[in-house]
C-alpha cells in the first residue's frame, strides 16, 4: 500500500462520513451474527489493496456501528470524538509509542504530565495533584481501590447508584463493597456512612443513571476523620466543571484522595482517555510497582507505568492536548452549556406534556423521563424508537421501575436533533 | 477546524514521518523535563487553528519522542505500527465506538470475533477458542489470574523470566506469586513445578529478556492432572506462530486454559492489540461479570465487556482486520522470517568477533551479547550507544550479569540498519 494513495482515500472516506452521520441509522439495524456471517471464515493468503478493505468495511462493516458520533445518539453518555481528537489520533498512531519507562517516550510522560495539570486547572481542582491518563475510568477506579487498600485492609463504601466498575474493582481486589443507600433524589446519604473498618469510599459526582451528585463536601471530611480513602468518580459530570456556574458540584473535591474525569466522555477527545488524579501518588506507586530488571536504567525520573495496570501506555496526552488547544477554554465551556441547555429543553417538554413524567432531577445533561404507564409499554416504546433508527436512548431502573434515558453530550446535536428524538418518542407513543 | 484542509495536512506530516523516520534520533535526545518546560503552563482561554498545533507537535513535542517506529529501534521488543494499521486507526478513530453491550457496537463485538478466529487459525491454534482483544497483555494476563482464582484459590507459579506483568496481577489479586528455577537456557524447569496448592501457572513462550520458550507440552498435562489453570503468556514469540517451522515453541498449547499472543509486537498492528484466548469462557466471565441495571438489555448475546476489567471497549478488531487482510498469511510470514534472519545474522558477527560473547540462545529475533569484561564497561557502552542517536538498545540481566539485547522487529529494518548497530557497537566499544 501507498500512504500517498491509500491515506486521501480513508481521510475522504471519514469526511464523508461526518457529513452523512446524521442520516445514517443510529442504533445498527442488524441481528447477531449478521456481520459475523458476512464475512469469510479465514485471513487471505496473499495481501490485498488497501482499497478493497476499504471497500469491504463500507458495505459490510459500516452497517453493524451503532453510530456513537450521530447528533441523534442519547444513550448512555452521548460523547463526542472531535475532528481535532481524530487527527491527533492518527498522528499518535503514525509515531506508535510505547510509554514504559520516561526514556522510551519522554514526550509522552511529561505531555500526560502537563494536560493533566491543564485540564486540572480547567477544572477548579488544586494544583499539584499528580495526574495521569488511563484508558478508562474502570482502570483508574481500580488503581484508585487498589491505592486506599495499599493503606489499609478493609471494605469498601459507595451508593446503591455507583458504576458497576467499583462492583468489578472490588471483585478483582478481593474486597467486600457495601452499599449506601441514597436520598430521593439518588444522591448517597453521608448519615449511612459507617466508616469503621472502611479502607475507601467511592463517591460519585454524576451518577451513570441520573447524574446525581454526591455530597463530597460532607463526605470528604468523614473520611478524613476515619483516614478512610476518598475516590470521587466524576466520569462524565467532572467535564462539566469546566464551566464555573456548574462547580457546586464539586465542592469538597479538594478533600479527595484520588479522582477520576473522563475527557472522552463530554470533553471532546476521542475514546481512550480518562484523567486520573492522586494527592497520595506515593501510596499508589507502591501498589503497582514491580520494576524488573530489564527495564532498570539510571534515569532518576519516574514513570506513569508504575502507577497502574498498563505497563505500556499509549501516546493519550496527544489527544487530550490537541483538544484543550483547539477548543480553548471558552470552546469547551459552549460545548457543554449547549449540551446543558438543550437537555433542559427537553424536559422542559416532558414536563408540560400530559401522560409523560419526569423521574429524576436533571443537574446536568441527562433527563430521566417515562411514559405514565407500566414497565413494559416504557420497555417496548424504547424498542420501538430504538428500532427507528433514527435515535438511540437508553433506559435504567430507578426506585424499581423503568425509565428512560436522554443524554445530550454530542457537540454536533442541536435544537432539530432533540426535537426530532421528542417527536419519535411520542408518535412511538402512540401506536 | 475543518477536516479537508486539515486532514491532509495532518497526512501529510505523517508520510513526511514515515519517509525520514530512519534519520531521526532513535532514543530522544531530551532531558527530563525539558519538553514539560518548552509548554505553557496552562491551556489556552480561546480555540487555536489545529495547524499552529501541528507546528507546536513537530517543533517542540517531537523532540521528546522516541522513535519506535524507526527502523534502526532495537530495544525492548521491536514493533512495527504498519501504514495500513494507522489508517484503520484513522477510522475507528473517525467512528469513536465503545463496545459495551453487542448492541453499542455490533460490528465491534464481530469483528473481534471474527479477527481473533482468523488469527488462531493462522497461529496453529484450536479452533472454537473464545478470543478476544485486550489492549495490552498486562490486562489479559490479569485476566487470566482473575479466571484461575474463580475456579479455587492458591498461589501462582511462573518461572523467574515471567514477565513483570504477571507479578504486578498477583499483587492486585492478592495472589502469591512463586517464582520457579530456569535451566541454563532460561526455560522453566518443569522437575520444579509444585502444583500442589497452585491455582495457576504462567508459562511463557518467548520470554523478555532472552525469548526463551517453556516446555508447554511437559507443563500442560501436569497442570492438566493438578486441576490447575495454565496461562501461556506469548506476547511476543506467539506472532513467529504464523509460521509453521516455528510451531515448536507452540508444543502442548492446545492443553493450556488461556493465552495471549500481541499483535502489536510482531504482527505489524499499531499498539493496544493483545489477542487473548480462553478455553474456558464460562470462568472469566464468572470472574468479571457485574452487570447493572442501565446496561440490562433484551438482547441474547454476550458481551465482551463482560470478560475483562474494561467496561467500554474501542474498536482494536479494525486495525487486525486491515492488517490480516492487507498483508496476508504470505506478507506476515514474510516479516517474520525477515527478522530472524536479520537477527541470526547480528549473532554470527557476534560470534566470530574477538571480545564478545553471546549471552543465551537465540529462538527467535533477539540476541542476548556483551563485550567481555565488567558490567560497568557494558553499561557505560549501551549508554554510549543510545545516546549517538543512531541506534537504541535496551539491556537486561542474566545470571546476575548485565547483558545488552538487540531486538529486531520492525518490518522496516533492513541489513543496512543491523550493519548500523554493529559498527555504532564495535565503535563505541573502542572508546
Amino acid at each position: 500500500m501507498s500512504l500517498r494513495e491509500d491515506g486521501p482515500a480513508a481521510l475522504d472516506w471519514l469526511t464523508g462520513y461526518f457529513e452523512r452521520v446524521r442520516e445514517l441509522p443510529v442504533l445498527a439495524q442488524v441481528s447477531p451474527g449478521e456481520i459475523r456471517a458476512s464475512l469469510p471464515g479465514s485471513a487471505p493468503e496473499r495481501g490485498e489493496e488497501f482499497g478493497a478493505v476499504l471497500r469491504d468495511f463500507e458495505e459490510l462493516v459500516l452497517p453493524g456501528i451503532t453510530n456513537w458520533q450521530s447528533p441523534r445518539f442519547f444513550a448512555y453518555f452521548s460523547t463526542t470524538g472531535s475532528e481535532p481528537a481524530v487527527l491527533a489520533e492518527l498522528v499518535a498512531a503514525a509515531l506508535n509509542q510505547v510509554g514504559i519507562l520516561w526514556r522510551t517516550s519522554p514526550a509522552l510522560q511529561e505531555l500526560e504530565e502537563v494536560t493533566t495539570a491543564w485540564l486540572a486547572e480547567l477544572l477548579g481542582l488544586p494544583s499539584g495533584w499528580h495526574g495521569q491518563l488511563e484508558q478508562g475510568a474502570s482502570l483508574a477506579t481500580l488503581a484508585a481501590l487498589a491505592a486506599a487498600r495499599e493503606v489499609q485492609p478493609g471494605f469498601v463504601l459507595a451508593s446503591e447508584q455507583a458504576h458497576s466498575s467499583v462492583d468489578r474493582a472490588c471483585k478483582l481486589l478481593g474486597l467486600e463493597l457495601r452499599r449506601v443507600p441514597v436520598d430521593e433524589e439518588f444522591r448517597l446519604r453521608p448519615d449511612s456512612l459507617e466508616l469503621d473498618g472502611a479502607c475507601a469510599v467511592v463517591a460519585t459526582v454524576g451518577t451513570t443513571s441520573t447524574t446525581s451528585v454526591d455530597p463530597v463536601a460532607e463526605i470528604a471530611p468523614a473520611c478524613a476523620a476515619a483516614g478512610v480513602w476518598l475516590h470521587v468518580d466524576a466520569a462524565y459530570a467532572g467535564c462539566a466543571m469546566i464551566c464555573p456556574e456548574l462547580r457546586w458540584a464539586f465542592d469538597g473535591v479538594e478533600g479527595a484522595d484520588s479522582l477520576v474525569v473522563n475527557p472522552h466522555k463530554w470533553l471532546l477527545t476521542t475514546q481512550g482517555c480518562s484523567a486520573f488524579w492522586t494527592r497520595r501518588p506515593e501510596v499508589l506507586r507502591a501498589a503497582f510497582s514491580v520494576v524488573p530488571e530489564y527495564l532498570r536504567t539510571s534515569d532518576e525520573v519516574v514513570s506513569h507505568s508504575e502507577y497502574g495496570v498498563e505497563l505500556g501506555r499509549g501516546f493519550r496526552a496527544l489527544k487530550l492536548w490537541t483538544v484543550l488547544r483547539c477548543y480553548g477554554r471558552e470552546g469547551l465551556q459552549e460545548v457543554i452549556r449547549r449540551g446543558i441547555r438543550l437537555a433542559e429543553l427537553f424536559e422542559s417538554w416532558v414536563r408540560y406534556e400530559p401522560g409523560w413524567e419526569l423521574c429524576a432531577p436533571r443537574p446536568f445533561s441527562v433527563v430521566c423521563f417515562r411514559l405514565e404507564g407500566s414497565d413494559e409499554e416504557n420497555e417496548a416504546l424504547l424498542e420501538r424508537v430504538n428500532a427507528s433508527g433514527k435515535v438511540f436512548l437508553s433506559g435504567t431502573r430507578l426506585g424499581g421501575r423503568f425509565v428512560l434515558r436522554l443524554a445530550v453530550g454530542s457537540a454536533r446535536t442541536n435544537e432539530d436533533d432533540v426535537q426530532l428524538a421528542w417527536d419519535v418518542l411520542r408518535k412511538e407513543a402512540r401506536c
